[in-house]
């Protein structure tokens, strides 16, 4: 496990002193892994298969059992995990844990090494990644915001999409590593990009999903059967991903989670996680988001009406008239 | 001098005996248009150059001019040309006309031939539409609705997409004809379907802008480039038609009103008008709607505010903060 | 029953020739009243308590039992009402049946006389109300509209609000009717906007019973006591009818439909159908509504998840979060 | 200078000792003022006026001329406003300044003497309040929150409403002096509940204004006179405090901005601060808030169309069409 130290010093246009890569891009040195939930614990496996060694830990002691049968090395807490791994990547459920695992008591900056790549795959607050990346950079580490587009199924199979944001620089480095989980990585500009593209896709595809329910339940009431309708949406302009991939109506298509009575794919309460962080960073910025300020509401009603744990399509059954009810 | 040919009679399932076809399919007989403005006078252009002689009529005589010059019989009213023409095709600027030009003292109804097939292509209420197919039942007519995809320019390159409601056994003679002014031709279902489907693809089409333009908006204040955005949604969940082929953000996309200042394309206030006849489809058969309602809203307050005349896809403008406010 | 003709003729100030009063103001005469439902039943009682003589017909002939028991004539349909009263009243559920009752086979102006007074209290559609009046002006009758403000209970205690529009001249004729029914009586202007009132005010009602319901939950969440919330808001400037007159929220008033497990009180059905008229005459008039909009949606929503028959403050507990999710 | 009373020494049910009262009550000892804007002027005047000595400070040198001129003693920051007086009101534009004058480099923690009651009158997330009240316990001071309802008229002339939020034991202390400047000062109940209590307000009163806006001008658009539709509504169940007492049509009432153009009051862009605020607080406690969330929104798109100064009111004039469009 010998370790390669390319002690290439840069100067940047803005006159800072920093280093580049005194962490080992050349071999296969041990990578840190924190969170191993429902996506979590995928992506490790996969990091293991790829052959590297991985040091990880999770507030769950249990969720570690299954990375460590597997040769994962698991200590106590996100510090030690820095102590011994100079590139690591985190996967949360939100901005407060992210917080706590980077700047808490045994946050990883606690015994992060200078040099020292961060990468987040939690979708969380954008201004939550940027703080990161400013406390990070503070102790000579780089952080990087790499959300994922894909659910568990791709997180398994290694197809996930990242969305990076963070120093250009580092984007190779950050690429070898979440080559190993995803087929698209695709760089997004400075810290907190990746966080805004994720949310940005997220925001205008509920909005499809919605605005697909309404129109296909509503062409359904004139009279029109679904699978035509959806086949004369997908041919002109009314076609979204929605529409001609993921089809909301039961019988439509098949494989998606309309045809199995909406269990799997998104649930509705991280899709309306998402919006709400969509929603912060519109208020936050002062931008307005009509269509998908609604949608958040909607999916926050689902919320309260029992549809928390169905998949996000589920908003046509939400829309669709109860039997004996007009 | 229209050539007779009755070729059948049929008995239905229902016990009616009714004539398919009294009229000709088998030589380009003369064919009725009414209605050339923008729209019909390049359809009826159309149906000139595929060699049908066309006898036509319009309330203004000077939009007459045109086709009249390319051959066209120029008549006073509706009731005339049904006098001439055994197939009629109607192109007109909403319901009211609609029933004036079917059921007016110089309608179509008054002079109407057994046996007779009316097409309607205006973009009118699907009630409208079955209203004025029982009236023309009651003569002997049969009435279909088919509205259309496609602006100026599809109905002057004869590519246009026709949306057909009304009795099947009747498409293939109503096909014959809209192929010289489309390239799709889709049957629906009963009279009523094709305005159901043409208000179902506007209202999602609408969704889908209002969508885009929020969540480019929102992305590009997040620090995402605007090109790069559209990449990443294009490749993903986010993915629609106004994402992908007609961007609103001007510099995303080459050949779009965006980047032409939001002119030409299809106007805010003809979207407002076919959203207001969705909005009443949706309130008429107690269907919720609400991304597709407050779609409509949107594009009446811009209407409103001076964007009447402009694309559709100038809401992107029209959320955008404007210089020197927040 | 003597029946005076005051034959004064008039010439109004656009030259038309008409008669205001061929019918009689100065004794009680008999009035027809078509429409027995929950409404029309204690109204009609109210007439006759007033000591008119009521000629009274309803499609359900066993809801014209109570009111012939209590001494009204009851007749087949409303032509043959018209033949025997020259002041008729009509309270119906929806504009087709309004017109059906006026225009119809059977219909009032069948027979209607000359001079009648005819007053429709249903909540339909202004332009049908329109058109009724242009009929019957026809048939050289007078028609006002009338709807009424005031659930079952102010029709049974003669404590409704009658919001009335037509020609100012007959407002006294009518108002000597009404008042035996209702305590205010409005004249709102031309034919039509008693409506227009009626449907302005129940548009804004649902505003604000929505807008109250959400507020008393988010503060609820930020941790403000109920009734502490309502008693700030009605001293300060969100104060509305419906946090200090009808409270959404159980616990803090009583005698209002939120203590009672939101039974009684105004159907969440009915105001969704009031907000269609709303949205309708917003549609046809180019009007932006985007709140009164979103309100038709969620009462449509509500309609379509089980709420049809509660009182529409049940908003507040369609809005809740269920036990156990969120 | 201050004369220090230790009156009492308690022990709470959770066991911390606390010192309820060791400032002045009795006499009038200075008090500290932070924030001499539009709001924060004439507050800190009506303090003067009650014979006050006022320390007081502002980022800006200049606001602090006109209470210096009336006598208060000017220092340099907030931690010198702290070393001298032992209450302290701060009135701050929103979070981030806030977060500066009690927790930065020269905030008032820095200096602030134990058992010091501050008081912040600034209109900010409550999750702020209840940080500061926090870090203000472990220096053992006091924090209340008590923003204000009424514009600059009702500071200067000291008819503002205080909604307070904090310990229950000190609010007798703080209403002395919040009496000074307002008319009615209600406990709300913990920490933040003040804040909670003036953003669910403005968030109904947005709702209302909006509402009645879109009423008024569908009434007006179906033919009601705008005064008599207003009396209407203000006899009815739609009556809001929008509609009578500060009603959005010109020439329906006297006295209020609409009368004035939309000059003064409480401006566009203050209340869409007020509802991003709900907002915020409405999506961290997954509170679904369909109404608040559309009003916000269309605040939103009024400041990007130039109406951020004027008085929230004019949704009224955004609403309406422009002359020459539809």
């Amino acid at each position: 496990m010998s370790i390669i130290w390319i002690t290439c010093l840069n100067i940047d246009t803005f006159g800072h002193c920093f280093v580049v890569s005194s962490r080992s891009m050349a071999s296969k040195t041990q990578v840190g892994f924190i969170g191993l939930g429902n996506m979590g614990n995928p992506m490790a496996k996969n990091l293991l298969k790829h052959g590297y060694p991985v040091i990880a830990t999770d507030v769950f002691p249990e969720s570690c059992k299954e990375v460590q049968e597997l040769g994962a090395q698991i200590v106590d807490n996100p510090a030690d995990v820095a102590d011994k791994a100079d590139r690591i990547i985190t996967m949360l459920p939100s901005s407060p844990n992210v917080i706590d695992v980077y700047t808490g008591p045994n946050g990883i900056l606690k015994k992060v090494k200078k040099g020292s790549l961060l990468i987040d795959s939690s979708t969380i607050d954008p201004n939550v990644s940027k703080e990161m990346a400013a406390a990070a950079e503070k102790m000579g580490a780089v952080f990087m915001d790499a959300p994922v587009s894909g659910g568990v199924g791709a997180a398994s199979s290694g197809k996930l999409t990242f969305m990076v944001g963070g120093a250009e620089e580092e984007f190779t480095a950050a690429k070898e590593l979440l080559s190993c989980m995803g087929v698209n990585v695709v760089y997004c500009g400075q810290v907190g990009t990746g966080q805004a593209a994720k949310i940005c896709n997220n925001m205008l595809l509920a909005i499809g999903m919605i605005g697909t329910s309404e129109t296909m339940n509503l062409g359904i009431r004139l009279g029109l059967d679904p699978k035509l309708l959806a086949k004369i949406l997908n041919m002109s302009s009314g076609r979204c991903w929605s529409s001609d991939t993921y089809n909301p109506v039961p019988g439509v298509m098949e494989g998606v989670p309309s045809g199995n009575n909406y269990q799997g794919g998104f649930g509705t309460q991280l899709m309306a996680k998402d919006l709400g962080l969509a929603q912060n960073t519109a208020t936050n910025t002062k931008t307005p988001a009509p269509l998908g300020s609604l949608a958040h509401q909607i999916y926050r009603m689902m919320c309260a009406r029992g549809y928390a744990n169905k998949d996000f399509s589920s908003v046509f059954q939400f829309l669709r008239e109860e039997e004996g009810q007009q």
